[in-house]
């Protein structure tokens, strides 16, 4: 029995570990894949606060020794139930293991929806990013494009537009889920290019991404733009199905939940670094 | 003219610094001491996620240049005003120099109540805290006291007592202004005594904290107490009433604002690293 399991060792998963363990509290992390969460995939960090360069991995590969160093325990397997028995609550794992904690931290964080591209993996950080925040200096004063019609895609496209040489803003549809404020303040901004009732169907570049091709969905005409950089916002995919049980779910699936990290059921808690 | 201008070089200010820059906005900061704010006082910081061990003044350190890299500038001097102009902002300052931005973040932070008590400030961080979570671990299994009678250092005595030897929580009166619940969990803790009615009014030790003198109110008796460790949750103060006129201010003296860091001034906001 320990103190408190937590399910994703993210960067969400491995805070609250060390927050955990240095109030004397044992602790069980459970991951279905690797430490680390998302970040991994990031070659150059350079707005994490203290820190001016670090690579994701070696990020996460930190904040998992940091854990560990304080007495974090780590089993590689993937929760896939939760039983609330009241004092202590039990995770069942895919390969049908059990685990015991008074409490339980849900941590289990989100993917990028990908494009399903073919070379999409292998070119993150090569010139596909999915945030905007994160990597858009890398590409100051270059041509980028933004693929998503969402509040992030427009937000994304704004913020690029700031600094980027031009900035092609790809949607599927003619219309926008995105705000309308945003939206406005994009078709004033001279440098930017609506591309709409496309999708992104090829990747091109080597080593890195040097161009895209889209296809009108009305016409297939086909389009190459060269562009130094692709933004993919069109959404993030949680994946808490199987804990909602104990933990309401929003209508996207994200468990519902505030600042305050609490859940449906006492003693079991969410944490998430960054709120989308 | 700036596009931001930062109130406040802490981590709250220094990272808005980092994160408006990136987004191509120009940022001058105004700092009334040294940039790096309360973490500068800290000998060793083990709980930031990613980074093992730093003293905060290589953490301050740290973040400034990382700030400085991306084009931040910083002057040292004390704002006193600001005046809301619409569409920017004039920040006034005690020099009588003027600064003009388009939008202001005020990034003023708190500092620790202090017991106003001789060696006070040179003993911070040899056994003088004023943060149990970040500081008590490094007190594991010594005798430490806590001194306040509010939420905090009620929660900080329960969180030390996890894994202290004892725990001394010195209260100058004997009603708590903290939560019941939080109090029936102490009274039941074995290893916390409590001392009310009384004040600390003396440090001992040398180099480190090795003991306290704390006074009866009442009967004016005077009990030396042998702690490694003594954390003040005497309060923060905060220091805001200079822009009281573009930012509501809640009764303890912070900027009432929310996640959204909005103040009731367009163009004007609020950023913080821990609320309290």
């Amino acid at each position: 029995m320990k103190d408190i399991l937590i399910i994703g060792a993210g960067p969400a998963g491995l805070t609250a570990a060390i927050y955990a363990l240095r109030s004397g509290k044992s602790v069980l992390l459970l991951e279905a894949k690797q430490y680390g969460g998302q970040i991994v995939n990031t070659p150059d960090i350079e707005n994490y606060p203290g820190l001016a360069h670090v690579s994701g991995y070696e990020f996460a590969e930190n904040l998992y020794q940091q854990a560990k160093s304080f007495g974090a325990e780590l089993v590689f397997e993937t929760a896939a139930a939760i039983e609330d028995r009241g004092d202590h609550k039990v995770v069942r794992t895919t390969l049908d293991h059990t685990y015991e904690g008074r409490a339980v931290i849900l941590a289990t964080g989100a993917k990028n929806r990908p494009m399903g591209l073919e070379r999409e993996e292998e070119l993150i950080g090569r010139g596909i990013s999915y945030c905007a925040t994160c990597d858009g200096m890398f590409f100051r004063k270059k041509d980028v494009a933004v693929f998503g019609g969402g509040n992030t895609a427009l937000e994304d496209a704004l913020f690029l537009s700031n600094y980027c040489n031009k900035v092609y803003l790809i949607h599927r549809r003619d219309q926008f889920r995105g705000s309308d404020a945003d939206l406005k303040k994009l078709t004033g901004r001279e440098n930017v290019e609506f591309v709409l009732n496309c999708n992104v169907t090829k990747l091109l570049g080597e080593p890195r991404l040097s161009a895209i091709e889209v296809t009108d969905k009305l016409t297939g005409e086909i389009r190459t733009i060269e562009v130094a950089g692709l933004f993919v916002a069109i959404g993030q995919i949680p994946d808490n199905a199987a804990f909602s049980n104990v933990a309401a779910l929003d209508e996207k699936g994200y468990i519902a939940s505030g600042e305050d990290c609490l859940t449906k059921t006492p003693g079991i808690f969410y944490a998430v670094v960054c709120r989308t």
